[in-house]
C-alpha cells in the first residue's frame, strides 16, 4: 500500500477564543503531534459560539480536508451548542452512552464526592452516528464521525482532557489507520546575528536544498531559530536530512547555540549539568522569572539551587549584602549594584555560578538617565564577575522576557569561557 | 449615519503556527482590542507558507468578512510569500515605497549601525496598489488594500511590531471610518464551585438575560470566571449591563472572588496595597513562578518585597533555617516543613505576610506515600501560620500553574481574614 497524504485542519471552538480573553495553545500542540506521525495540519480555524459559524466552518474544512479535529464548545452549560449542532450536522439523535455515563457519575461519586444533577447527567448523551472517545480525564467525552471519507472528531477543550484523548486513542488509531509519510525536523539556534545576514550567509545552501527540504527562519527575542523540514518516504530521508542539517551547522558554527530544539533554559541546564557545576540568580527587576524558567526544566534541581529576588531596597542590603551607599551613590540599577550582588549571591547561596538582574521593567520609574528597559546583568564564577549593560525599549513583559533570553545567553558563553 | 456592524477575520500565515512551533498571541490581542471598538472577529483563520492556501484563505475572507487582518510573512527572507502573493492577488506591481526605505535605512544606519544589504532593502518594496502604514518599530512595512467595499489590512508578525500598527495606525483609522456599536463586557471571578453546579444557581438568571447580552463560562484552574457581553446601540447599554452584573454578583457572593477582569495575582496585589502590607515569597516547587507572577503587575514593588527560593534543602536550612532534622525526619515536602518556611521567610524577608511552598512537580522525585502533585501552601501574618496540603494529578507545568492559582486564592482569603 502506497504513502497516504492526510491533510488535516483544526477547528477551535469558543467566543473566549475570539474576543482575546484565551489565547488558543491547544491547536498548536495538537499540530505539532499530528505532525510528528506524519500529518500535516494545513489550516487551523478558530470561531465562536455561533451556530451558523461552526456549520459553516464544518462545511468548508471538510471540503479541503480529510481530517478535522475539533475542539472546545463540550462544556455542560447553555453556551456550548457543538454537541447538538454535531447531532444535527451528521444527522443523527441524541443517545446516553453507557460509557460516558459511567465515567461521570465515577468522576462525581467517587473523585469530586458530590452529588451528580442532571446538567453532569447530560454530558454522557451522544448523537447515536458517532462513535464515542472515552475521556480519562473529566466528563466531556471525545466524539468520532465519518462521512464520505473523512473523518471528524470532536474533542473537549480542555487543554490536559484534550491532550489525553489525543494520545491514548487519537494519535495510534490514526497511525494504524494510515500508511503515512515520514515527516523529520532538525532545528537549531543561533544568536548574534540578524535575520537578514543570516540569509545571505546561507544563501547558497538554501539554493541547493532538494525540493523536499525546507528551510524556515524563526526570530524571536534577537535571535533566530533554523529549522530543516524534510518530507518523503524513502528510508534515506533522515540521512539526507541529517547531511544537510550538518552543512548548516558548519555554516553557523560561530554563532550556534544548541542544534537541538530546545529552550536556551534547558541549553544553559545542559551545560551545568554536564560540568557537575550548581547555579544560583539573585533577581531584581526580572522578579523570579529566570528562577522559574530554569526550574520548568525537569530534573533542574542538579544544578538549580535557589535564589534569592531582592525587589526591594532592603532585601538587597539585608539578604545579600549590598552596600546602602552604593545604591544611593549608583543607583539600585548600575554596575556597581550588579557587582555587588554577585558577590552577595555567591556568598549567600554558596553556588558555583551566580547570575544577577537590576532593571527597570516599567512602566513606572524610568528616568532621562536611566529610562525604562535599562538593565544590568551579572554573572560570577570564583572570583570572575562579568557585567552587561542592556537598554531595551518595550513593554514589561516584553523587558521582562528579553532580560532572560539574553541574560541566559550571556550566561552559557561565561559558562563555556570559565568552565 | 447608522451603526455598521463590521464582521472581521483574522489571518494569520507561517509553518511555524502549523507544526506548533510558535503559538499564536497575535490573533487574541488583535481581537481583544478590535472588540474594544466594537469590531467583532467571527473568524480566525491560520495557515502555512503556501502559495495556494494563503491564496484560498483570502478569497475565502473575502466573502464571509467585511474587514481582513493578515500578520506574518513579511520577513527578508526566502519562507516569506505573502507580498509577492497580495501584489498578484490586488493586481500591482511592486515598487520602493520612499517612506519605508527612508524607515530601513533610518534602522540600520542610525540604531543598528550595521551596513544594509540589498536583502534590507528588499523590505522597502510594496505593491503599487496599496496604502504604505510605516513601521515604527521594525523594518517591514504594513500595507492597506481595499477591493469592492472590502479592507485587507497586512502586518508583520512580529507581536510588538504589529501592536504598534494597530494602536497607532489602524484602530484610529477603522473608528473614524465605521459608525460602530458598543461593545460591553463585565467579568468576574469566582472559586470554590464547579462549573456544572454554578450553571444551575445561576439557571434563572441566564433564562431572563435580554437578547443583547451573553453570558459565558470560561473555567481554568478549577476558578470559573463568568462573563457578560453586552452589543447595542443606545446610551442605555452600559446601565442595562451594570444592572444584569449586579444581579449576577448578587447571586455568587460567596463565592466571588473579583468582579474585574484582572488576574488572581492583580487581585492579591490590589488587597496588599489597599491594606498597606507586605508580602514575600519562600518557594521550593514552584521555583520562582509565584514571584514572577506577582511581580508581572506594574506597580508591584508598593507591596512585593522579595522571595527566597529554597530549590536546594541546604538552602532550606541556611537561608530559612529550616531544621535539617524536620527535614530528614518529614521529608521537605511535609507540614511541619512549610510551618518552617513560613516561619524562616518572616524573619529574613521581614514582610507582613508569607507565601511558601514546597512540593513535587515530576516527572520524578515521587513516591507511593508522596506522588507527583503532593503541595503544601504555607501561609504567614503575624503569629498566624496557616498550611493547605494539594494533591494535584498533572505534568510538571499544570502542577506548577495550579499550586500558584490555588496557592494566591488561599493567600487572598488569608489577608481577608487577618487584616
Amino acid at each position: 500500500m502506497g504513502i497516504q497524504q492526510v491533510k488535516a485542519s483544526v477547528i477551535t471552538i469558543g467566543d473566549e477564543l475570539l474576543i482575546g480573553q484565551t489565547i488558543d495553545t491547544n491547536s498548536a500542540w495538537m499540530a505539532q503531534e499530528l505532525n510528528k506521525i506524519g500529518i500535516w495540519v494545513h489550516r487551523r480555524v478558530a470561531v465562536g459560539d455561533v451556530w451558523d459559524d461552526i456549520w459553516h466552518a464544518l462545511q468548508e474544512e471538510e471540503r479541503l480536508s480529510q481530517l478535522i479535529l475539533i475542539t472546545g464548545g463540550l462544556g455542560p452549560t447553555a453556551d456550548d451548542i457543538t454537541k447538538p449542532l454535531l447531532c444535527h450536522y451528521f444527522g443523527g439523535r441524541m443517545v446516553v452512552d453507557p460509557g460516558a455515563l459511567a465515567n461521570v457519575k465515577h468522576i462525581f461519586e467517587e473523585l469530586l464526592k458530590r452529588p451528580l444533577i442532571e446538567r453532569n447527567l447530560k454530558q454522557a448523551e451522544v448523537p447515536d452516528v458517532c462513535r464515542v472517545l472515552q475521556n480519562r480525564r473529566g466528563t466531556a467525552p471525545g466524539m468520532w464521525f465519518e462521512k464520505e471519507g473523512r473523518i471528524f472528531i470532536s474533542m473537549p477543550g480542555v487543554p490536559h482532557e484534550m491532550k489525553g484523548m489525543m494520545t491514548y486513542d487519537i494519535l495510534p488509531e490514526l497511525q494504524e489507520r494510515f500508511t503515512l509519510p515520514v515527516i523529520e525536523h532538525r532545528s537549531l539556534l543561533t544568536a548574534g546575528m540578524g535575520e537578514s545576514f543570516l540569509a545571505e550567509r546561507i544563501a547558497d545552501f538554501e539554493t541547493q536544498l532538494p525540493s523536499n527540504i525546507k528551510l524556515a527562519y524563526l526570530p524571536s527575542y534577537g535571535m533566530v531559530r533554523l529549522r530543516l523540514t524534510a518530507t518523503g518516504r524513502s528510508e534515506r530521508l533522515v540521512a539526507e536530512l541529517e547531511a544537510e542539517f550538518d552543512m548548516l551547522k558548519s555554516l553557523v558554527q560561530d554563532i550556534l547555540v544548541t542544534d537541538h530544539d530546545i529552550p536556551m533554559q534547558e541549553v544553559v541546564g545542559q551545560l551545568l549539568a554536564e560540568r557537575g557545576k550548581t547555579i544560583g540568580t539573585a533577581e531584581s527587576c526580572t522578579g523570579g522569572y529566570i528562577a522559574h524558567l530554569l526550574t520548568s526544566i525537569p530534573g533542574s534541581s542538579r544544578y538549580f539551587q535557589g535564589s534569592i529576588i531582592s525587589y526591594a531596597n532592603a532585601i538587597k542590603t539585608d539578604l545579600l549584602g549590598v552596600d546602602p551607599d552604593v545604591i544611593a551613590r549608583h543607583g539600585a540599577v548600575s554596575r556597581e549594584t550588579a557587582v555587588q550582588m554577585v558577590r552577595g549571591a555567591k556568598a549567600s547561596l554558596g553556588t558555583d555560578f551566580v547570575m544577577v538582574t537590576t532593571g527597570i521593567m516599567g512602566p513606572e520609574g524610568g528616568s532621562p538617565e536611566k529610562p525604562v528597559g535599562t538593565v544590568w546583568i551579572g554573572l560570577g564564577y570564583g572570583d570572575a564577575i562579568e557585567t552587561h549593560p542592556f537598554h531595551f525599549r518595550f513593554d514589561r513583559q516584553r523587558n521582562t522576557e528579553l532580560t532572560a533570553a539574553h541574560g541566559l545567553n550571556a550566561l552559557r558563553k561565561f559558562i563555556l569561557q570559565h568552565s
